[in-house]
């Protein structure tokens, strides 16, 4: 049966914000998890109308208390029966605490069980991109904290520098960050996610995401994985590789690069359908507003207003066409392979 | 292609309960909705560890002012433009009065667009059940004032009563309740779900469910579907239901009984497959619990520490498993007919 269960029966906390409308955090992790047929426990750290790229949004975020009391509830009920964990933005340094608390608590739970192997956490770092933090400075240390608990991080380039403290410029300096990421915090797993560096051997417009599973002896087993660039800035793609990747890794028990081209699979299938759509419906979303505004059902707006609106609609048609594309999170056919680094 | 979307491109805002873990309200329809291919827009109106069934949770309400901020963000961002309303339960009698205003709204602006069948209003009126009010008393006069703007209400046999102020005891009072909710309401469509009623050409163990879509001049044309009961406290029930019709009724443009035998036809599969499961898992506990506290490794526990970890086991065994059935959810194959009441 096509539709019957992809993974075995998988039960996941998934700790990450939540947004009315649109896909980003457990609004992805979520989904893509249930429709693989996981059982998803799902606390959501902040409410949000919105992401923040459309650069407004409204809601509010959920206290360091709150999150406590949540897995407090969980624990009277024994719901506290997690097979992995995936946490992602987690509002401030008080609020991530407590969430790394939960990942330590199921860890030693797990171990005290005789059972030390059979939670997996995946820890997403989210401090920033590009060069920037959009986090509070005091984030980065309880992150820091937090990364040798986990079985498999997850930063992006700009996250895996802040983490290694080691500039990556290259991408033999990639390796090196990802072996002190081993070396200082034991992680058994690394993926960085959204590689955009130049190499003789890569197509101009490529991406790529690094991984390593090390060795017993903490030595890093670098791969790679090159993929077509999409030229247009969707939010969520982090997201979405984390919950992918979460469920292959551990449920399938497939190696990491296997489980990362399984993933990448998945995420280029939907991104290369999002923004086909995409264009086609920012611009009918222009042709109508013009033709309301020649109306004058809407008022003819400036230049700067018009900046804005085209703004909000293009943030909303880049918003990951994960509904419409079951087959795809399912049984992605595309085909990437991974290299040795 | 099987796993492409069951249903055209529809945009609905689920504004009901979030619970952690399990599966009632926002957590049942936005993957039931999800999976058949629609664009969920979910404002959680609670955030609690798990549903009250338990009879023990941890979580927070979100205030009227929340609510009415998140839909203001909404709205800011154009992400308003919604095809479809699910309401389901919500704290107190504020933030009740501020959803109502996002439902008028709503269907304001779609009439004022000059298509005003093109918003779609599922009310479920979260009151109580089996005689028993669950909500503040001042919630009750505020659905009163909101089922006029409703497409379609969803009472279970007791709501009906309280909006129709009609006392439910036969199969022919249940028509005559519906008949008030129509002609003073004047609400197109009415389900009552969950009727438990004798009669005479009805099998001992069973439920139906009655409903109506009126005629132009406010008449009743009264259906039932009678289904077999399994003898198990589901929770969500009422929301799966809601969550499913709602998508029926509108994008298929199915006559309310066809969308209702539909939606039984998936409930009956997940339900039965829930049970099959739930005596399983439910024996697995019972005897692991017994071996640890021989072991030593739990602490032998009194009736009354016994009687509350099985209702707090069996609770959790009865969570309807929905990611476990997708095929139930695309594509049920249970039958059942609708019938003249």
């Amino acid at each position: 049966m096509s539709d019957s269960p992809v993974v075995p029966e998988t039960r996941v906390l998934a700790v990450a914000s939540h947004v009315v409308s649109g896909y980003v955090g457990n609004k992805i992790a979520v989904f893509s998890l249930q429709s693989l047929g996981c059982d998803v426990a799902a606390l959501n750290t902040v409410q949000f109308s919105n992401h923040t790229g459309y650069r407004q949004w409204t809601g509010s975020r959920v206290s360091a208390e709150e999150i406590i009391e949540l897995y407090r509830g969980l624990k009277q009920s024994y719901l506290d029966d997690f097979d992995m964990m995936l946490s992602g933005y987690v509002p401030g340094a008080a609020a991530l605490e407590a969430v790394g608390r939960i990942g330590e608590e199921l860890k030693r739970k797990a171990a005290a069980q005789g059972k030390p192997g059979s939670f997996f956490w995946v820890l997403d770092p989210v401090m920033g991109d590009n060069g920037n933090l959009y986090v509070a400075p005091d984030v980065v240390p309880v992150y820091k904290s937090l990364v040798p608990h986990a079985d498999l991080v997850l930063p992006n380039q700009f996250e895996a520098e802040l983490l290694s403290e080691t500039p990556i410029t290259s991408m033999s300096s990639i390796g090196h960050a990802i072996q002190v990421l081993h070396e200082r915090y034991g992680t058994p797993h690394v993926v960085i996610t959204s590689v955009s560096l130049p190499h003789p051997d890569h197509p101009v417009s490529s991406l790529s995401v690094v991984g390593s599973s090390m060795t017993s002896d903490r030595r890093a087993r670098p791969f790679k994985i090159v993929f077509p660039a999409i030229d247009c800035y969707f939010s969520g793609t982090g997201d979405m590789f984390a919950a992918l990747i979460d469920d292959d890794v551990d449920a399938l028990d497939l190696p990491l690069a296997r489980a990362a081209e399984k993933v990448l699979a998945t995420m280029h299938e939907v991104l290369t359908k999002t923004a086909e759509r995409m264009q086609e419906t920012v611009e009918k979303a222009r042709v109508e507003l013009a033709k309301a505004e020649v109306d004058g059902t809407e008022r003819a707006s400036n230049v700067e207003d018009e900046k804005k609106r085209m703004h909000l609609l293009k943030s909303k048609a880049a918003e990951l066409r994960l509904v419409r594309h079951l087959d795809s999170l399912r049984f992605p056919k595309a085909e990437f392979r991974a290299t040795r680094l």
